[in-house]
């Protein structure tokens, strides 16, 4: 993450703002991660709609990591939009795996990523006027 | 597309909102390709920005394309808040590209593909409350 | 496609060449499109190996047609491998698909997909001996 | 990876072999953030070449990474064929990188992350005929 430090610091974030990032960023690698993987096991256990959900789910994040990774495009509009879609994806999400976490590990375990990724999106989401105000030349 | 058709009349849509949802998985695959050109083409250009843009556009368009793409795991809200950031994101695009637009080709190839996908998506966003009445049991 | 035909016209590929790389990055991405919608359709029919496979082509097509389409960082060797792993990939899974075609018409059209993206990445791999000798300087 | 190993196991692959393929997993995923971070970041540097190679190597490393992560489908000639065209793209992408490694610090990580998961992808490549032996079940 050392280069991401870098960068972002050359779009006039701050210490805070950089550490939220950076923070959602690992978090939506995490989160695609336990989606695919929970995707795949879910055939197995019989479990479409939460397969289903998970293959998109996984989908969403690793766009949303790559938007963030990529600062010389940010636009603020479609940052705070594709933070609220990643939220609602990993909502819906959440709320599925979590019905099978009691019988399944893997559910549980994707279940917690996508709780994680919406605890990041929204502190990063929180953090977002003052990043407009203060890197408004590269946004 | 027939494929599609078929997979979308199990959840209970109705034929003006299969039709819409096909239009708008054609255009986000169509404009995937227009911005994944554009941001290769751009770099012979020195148009930073606009690479960087379209880069993102793309994933963000392969996102939701997918996420049409499987009926079986559809959430309604994430599916509002994810054509609300490829609205946002395409919007971008099309703006950065359009400026470029007299000049090289691909930017005005590309910037029309964003539009045609704004239009798509808008399409989709005014059905979707009926959808949500017609397909309650599988969204 | 036009913006792709001017793009390769610049890296000296004859008109052959490009339309038979044009025709893989369709069937690419008619290959991927396909699958997505098998892999999804597949759960609802308990079938969890074909849904598996169909997921990983649409990753594998998806990351093939991309690479095609940046033809700014071309490589020879890479291109050649990809072309050959995108051929294996499909190949495991029109033998998946091809099992439940009978049963399953989106297993039908998705094996079809696998076998004409077979056809056209092979035909372009054909080509390629010719390629690497009149565009040696970009590729 | 707690997840992974678990699922893993389930194939019939021995401890050695499970720590392989969870070291490729994990080269897999830094270097597509590496290329991701790189290509952004050329773009201010006016390297095109790098950037557009970093784009598709992010790609293909997503891609390779996804495939390990559904063992549900593997196929081994397709998994063969895959980590053949990563080492190729990663390659490739590494010589590139390599060339501005001196002016820039993301192109040294970068090529870093490239020679990392070029060595994973060897690991793993030379233990896949033991992999084959014990998996031949789920394979």
């Amino acid at each position: 993450m050392g280069m991401m430090t870098q960068m972002m610091s050359a779009t006039g974030m701050d210490a805070e703002q950089m550490e939220l990032m950076e923070a959602c960023i690992e978090a939506c690698a995490a989160c695609e991660q336990a989606c695919v993987m929970c995707s795949d096991a879910d055939l197995g256990d019989g479990m479409m709609r939460c397969s289903s959900m998970c293959s998109t789910c996984a989908d969403v994040c690793n766009a949303m990591m790559r938007m963030m990774m990529r600062p010389t495009g940010w636009d603020m509009d479609a940052m705070t939009a594709m933070l609220r879609a990643t939220i609602a994806m990993c909502t819906a999400c959440a709320a599925e795996c979590g019905m099978h976490a009691d019988m399944h590990e893997h559910c549980a375990m994707c279940a917690q990523a996508c709780r994680d990724c919406i605890a990041a999106c929204e502190n990063l989401l929180a953090a977002m006027p003052a990043m407009a105000g203060s890197t408004a030349a590269s946004m």
